[in-house]
């Protein structure tokens, strides 16, 4: 097996791209022997530590020692001076993985970048939430015209692979509805309240280890959940399903006492997604439930998030990912890009 | 898209493959519009019903009908007088699929029928735990070197794609370690005793309804778990476990009190398989054991079945299958056959 070479532009270089970066030094071997795959990250465009590229690979380990520390990529590579869409059509990587920040909007600088890597023929791996979200149709097309991948596993429940089981393994069964704990910043809260915290005091231990988005609205008022209900609801389902319309309800001033009360009984309060079908309309939403004892998500603690599915061909199936972290985002970037070397471009 | 015809040839027509064939027979419009997969059934034998054969495609409806009226398939096409290797070597069929009963030894019909199918260069789908449990690596090197499919699929956990997750879907991670409920007729009777019945009721209760296999110590005596461990370990971790040396508990004899005693305080009796490593040696066991309430495997009730998984990447990762019948299993060989049909050879 002879390696094929990726040269890889990396959009975005926060936790998950960095992370990404770690994975790929400490595998790099293993995915040239396994998987016949020579993966070089070749540019990386970031909004505050400048952009390089070297077409010869940029040392990576040098790369997160400088962003670690503060510190511009400047000795890393040449600057870019080009925007990204032009980087793209000339040519000088050909796949391209966006990691920029989410933002819920129809038109953002994420959707420029994945449209003008895909119409340079190059393969696209976003973990990013709101371009597929909104453009998955026209991205899904975009790719397919183009003959390239276009893969997104990490935009829900981290590097579980939801994408790929329900579009790709699990073949000639339709998803006919859903319900899941999709937000685990909540689902973290909702834990600390029942271990006897306030509201305030488990918003406060969320920020503490990072799981509060920069807009903690993104959490506690149910905007994540309910981007990611969208999501499964669209391109599992067929929907067309924009957050804005989805009725939603986050844990923002919850009682504790009604929290504590219901896991007292054996239950559980839960922030549930769900999506389902009424007619041919597919629908989403997000609300907060008492679940009775041994519900299958009762148990899903912390930081985990779970899916139940129900299909035509299997009835009930349950994925569970506990408490994942930013290195399982990474592995979802990883396996798509595994996916996309071995010719499955789409999932 | 030109659908390409399979023609099939199905080995066994007991639960699983008539399921199967009226899976084939629901399906067959949709397999064609969007698989561009047209099959055919051409042959089935049987040990009691006669062995058939029809260039054009058995009617399955009419096969259906006299196999379920206790007649002889005779009047659905010609007689099959030649052994089913040699069947197999003149061509007759591109696909075999084996679906024999289960038995716990080396050597068996059932391995002899899948060496012969792929050594003619047939795809070979099987339900059979035995032969893989044996002889993986040897088919699996068969059908490599023949380049034909062999998929697995419905051998642990019916229909939820296991061997399909973790070699296919999950690339570029490993397994570290499982544990499991594996056997639900053994669950079942633990969910009919935590309800209030004795032991022996819930064995006849799993007997009504056809849940006990013909040999009940399969199920109450551990082996049937104890084989899906094996396969579990030799498939996923490149063990080369035999049952026969796998510590083993069945649950033939529990006292129903200790189950109920341990359901009151919130927690859960069950069977549990394990897989796991000591240095480089892969292990398994299987054992009956007391879960501590929210053990993400305690709500776990009645058929349901689940397998929790530890990987390099992702830690930790729970399937669960809620209450699955014949059609999950006929839908895994349903969807080996897409596999097959998609290039996808092997999980």
């Amino acid at each position: 097996m002879i390696p094929v070479p990726h040269r890889i532009a990396l959009l975005g270089f926060g936790n998950v791209g960095r992370e990404f970066a770690r994975l790929l030094l400490e595998r790099r071997a293993e995915l040239k022997r396994e998987q016949g795959l020579e993966a070089e990250i070749t540019a990386i465009f970031t909004a505050r530590h400048g952009s390089v590229e070297n077409a010869k690979g940029i040392d990576l380990r040098k790369a997160l020692r400088r962003v670690e520390g503060g510190a511009s990529l400047e000795t890393c590579g040449r600057p870019i001076a080009l925007p990204t869409s032009e980087h793209f059509r000339r040519g000088r990587a050909d796949l391209v993985i966006e990691l920029t920040p989410l933002r819920i909007a129809a038109n953002q600088p994420a959707l420029d970048h994945i449209v003008a890597a895909l119409r340079s023929g190059k393969h696209v791996v976003t973990a990013n939430k709101g371009p597929v979200l909104y453009h998955y149709r026209r991205l899904r097309e975009l790719a397919r015209r183009n003959r390239v991948g276009f893969r997104y596993e990490g935009t829900v429940m981290d590097g579980a692979p939801i994408f790929n089981l329900f579009q790709e393994t699990l073949r000639g069964a339709h998803v006919l509805s859903f319900e899941g704990i999709l937000n685990s910043t909540s689902n973290f809260i909702l834990s600390e309240m029942e271990a006897g915290r306030s509201y305030s005091d488990g918003v406060a231990g969320a920020r503490e280890r990072g799981l509060l988005e920069a807009d903690p609205a993104m959490d506690l008022e149910g905007w994540d959940a309910t981007v990611k209900a969208c999501l499964l609801a669209n391109v599992l389902m067929g929907g067309r399903l924009r957050p804005e319309d989805v009725p939603r309800q986050g844990i923002a001033g919850i009682d504790a006492d009604r929290v504590r009360r219901v896991r007292a009984a054996g239950g559980a309060v839960k922030q549930i997604a769900r999506g389902g079908r009424t007619g041919r309309r597919v629908e989403a939403s997000v609300s907060v439930e008492e679940l009775p004892p041994r519900h299958p998500l009762a148990s899903v603690d912390g930081t985990s998030s779970a899916l139940r599915v129900r299909t035509d061909m299997l009835e009930d199936l349950l994925i569970l990912e506990r408490n994942p972290g930013v290195r399982q985002t990474a592995y979802a970037v990883y396996s798509d890009l595994i996916a996309i070397h071995e010719g499955r471009l789409h999932p």
